[in-house]
């Protein structure tokens, strides 16, 4: 069973405005095994609204509209889909009365464009509104559904909760999802896409996507099937063998963050870290204190932009800077060990490069950076280049790798 | 003219992801005069697909595509798209090398799937990614025109700016557009509004849009007008007006950031700045420093997670903290001037406070902020409260907010 989703109105097409009913509604359709297979944005446009509801019922089991059941003449949703499906419409009494009480309440009279939110077509099953004036409708159309909610989040809501969920219940097909998640850094995403491709390619009854957010991946395997049991077993099955090719670049399995699997191991180890950082200017200890409670084991940072202050603060030698320039190995490793000592911890990341645009004096060329984790059993540096052209990816791409590395070092201690 | 955009991806589909490349597609084609008139999601299925671009094609005259474009099976925009205009496609050596080079300087060898991106449809020109390896596409179909961009913002914004908007230029019809934007914080959005709205309700051939970001605000005059005379004119006097009306809270008129701002009253008065942070734990630094050439006044930053660390590396009394705690007024004051002290610098902030979830100890109450800025003329002390909740929300503010208040105190002196 697939469901299309069109949110009405020409204000949902503007430069400022996103459609987010329709997540919302497809978290509950996917928990029924119901797939959203489109979504659509239409404005306040009678015809295209029109050709837009016959398409989606001609491609979907289910077609969900959000908005355009105001009152104005903009208002348009009842209307196209009644010329959609062929039907007519008539005022219903009771809604009537509903919205004249709803004004009197407000100690206002209803004014005369509102009796358009009480047009229903034929045959339609009527939605309630408990937190606005205009109600839903419900309506078979053959052997499929169109269905009309209000478009403000807050009405839309809780008429789904109330009204929609128990009819979804009766039509949706007997099934069960299961989802497992992959977490995985340190390969690039057509890499990994290259490798678990054999194990995934072809199997039914599973969805696996990737996403890859700057150095960042996430491989989700989502197995729908008759019973629980199978749909579990089918996504921990590819899950794991996912894991197998994937070896040590998969960092979690429960959707956790890097940053939080680190601060699970330092917890665990009874261990602390502080950060020395110039190329990433603060991104890497703001990535490392996105966690809530990292106060436990993150003693602090230092964000070294100026050699004086990579020299004072993390007594790395002025000659070595001269020598070998601050965007070396050398230079990674005296900040990470300065860090260590500084901070008093146990751990301590450095990282030292420039993002660009530009060079200056004796700087590296622009994307190449030096990361230096200093621990309990020595320092290691290790050296990265990204392609050049963006200042943001090279500083997000390097506070990643910087982590991975970490990460690395503290499992294999754990 | 009118376009309608189609995001590719059937991730794009669950009920976690959202297309927000097809606002930042809005927001210029309306700049062009063009009006977007319906959008679409998709996910990875060919058929539909096809349907879906033929579709477009019959109701709008340019179509733009984003997403679809990666290496893997999955990726079938290019196909859809030849499909749907019945053209051939054929590999460009051009594209196949770059491609190649650009695995080379990362040290590794290209995956055969990336092949596929190479594809060019017959009679397209090539847009060129200086962001990623997948190269966008733009062809005319009969008297339209079909576009096909890449899915991640980054990759889609560049390529978009360099390579679109000039050949946008040349198929929009003849208009002018003249856009004035202010860059406003320390009042909330509602009360930003409430100010301008006065100025400019019921004015025609005007567009007002205001855009809100963790106390980050942007109010947009768009006036759309016969001659580039008349739309400059008219959007300047709206700009100016509006100006007026919120005094010293606007930042700027050329849209650059706040941080841009700073950097530019620092450089004239040939100053210097450092942080000291802890609640933000590192995020004010990398706002400082996502501004290029920010190393030119720019020492560093302290994040000062732990008491130690204040102590030590700021000089912050630990007989001041035991007496009023880490989260007051006292400690803000003292981290502003070690810092100023420590690093050398004219200008330092300090930040520091609880973003929750939970407090310890001796913490003041989640929300709270304190934040300090030293300089030549002094140390002032500011509290913050935020509503309790987000984490991050918490943080974003009082970056923005530490900010502000520098920008106050430079601005002053300017």
């Amino acid at each position: 069973m697939n469901a299309e989703i069109i949110a009405v109105g020409s204000e949902m097409l503007t430069a400022g405005r996103l459609d987010t009913n329709s997540l919302f509604i497809t978290d509950h359709l996917n928990s029924f095994g119901i797939e959203v297979t489109a979504k659509h944005v239409i404005g306040d446009d009678r015809a295209r609204l029109v050709m837009a509801i016959q398409r989606a019922l001609g491609d979907a089991d289910l077609v969900i509209l959000s908005g355009g059941l105001g009152p104005t003449e903009d208002d348009l949703t009842r209307d196209a889909v009644a010329q959609a499906v062929g039907c007519s419409m008539s005022a219903d009494a009771g809604i009537l009365d509903a919205i004249e009480q709803r004004f009197r309440t407000m100690n206002r009279q209803m004014p005369e464009i509102n009796k358009r939110q009480a047009m229903v077509l034929d045959g339609a099953e009527i939605l309630s509104n408990d937190r606005g004036t205009a109600p839903g409708q419900w309506r078979a159309a053959g052997n499929k559904f169109v269905v009309m909610l209000p478009g403000p989040p807050s009405e839309l809501k809780s008429m789904f909760r109330r009204e929609c969920l128990p009819r979804l219940a009766k039509i949706a097909p007997p099934t069960a999802i299961h989802t497992e998640v992959l977490r995985v850094t340190g390969i690039s995403e057509s890499y990994l896409d290259q490798t678990i491709a054999p194990i995934y390619v072809g199997r039914e009854n599973l969805e696996t996507t990737v996403l890859a957010h700057d150095g960042d991946l996430q491989v989700r395997f989502r197995a729908q099937c008759a019973t629980a049991e199978a749909a579990s077993k089918l996504s921990r099955e590819m899950a794991d063998l996912a894991a197998a090719a994937l070896g040590d670049h998969v960092y979690s399995r429960d959707e956790s963050t890097l940053e939080t699997v680190i601060g699970r191991h330092l917890l665990a180890a009874k261990a602390t870290l502080a950060v020395a950082e110039s190329v990433t200017g603060g991104g890497l200890a703001a990535r490392i204190t996105n966690v809530p409670g990292s106060s436990a084991y993150f003693a602090g940072g230092y964000v070294t932009y100026s050699k004086r202050m990579k020299t004072e603060a993390l007594s790395v030698p002025a000659a070595l800077l001269a020598e070998y320039g601050a965007v070396s190995p050398e230079t990674a490793k005296a900040m990470a060990e300065g860090a260590r000592t500084a901070a008093h911890t146990d751990w301590a990341i450095s990282l030292t490069g420039n993002a660009g645009p530009s060079t200056d004096g004796d700087e590296a060329k622009v994307g190449t950076v030096y990361i230096g984790v200093a621990g309990p059993d020595g320092t290691e540096v290790t050296h990265r280049v990204w392609p050049v052209g963006d200042r943001d990816r090279v500083r997000s791409f390097a506070a990643q790798a910087a982590l991975d590395l970490l990460n690395r070092r503290l499992r294999a201690r754990a």
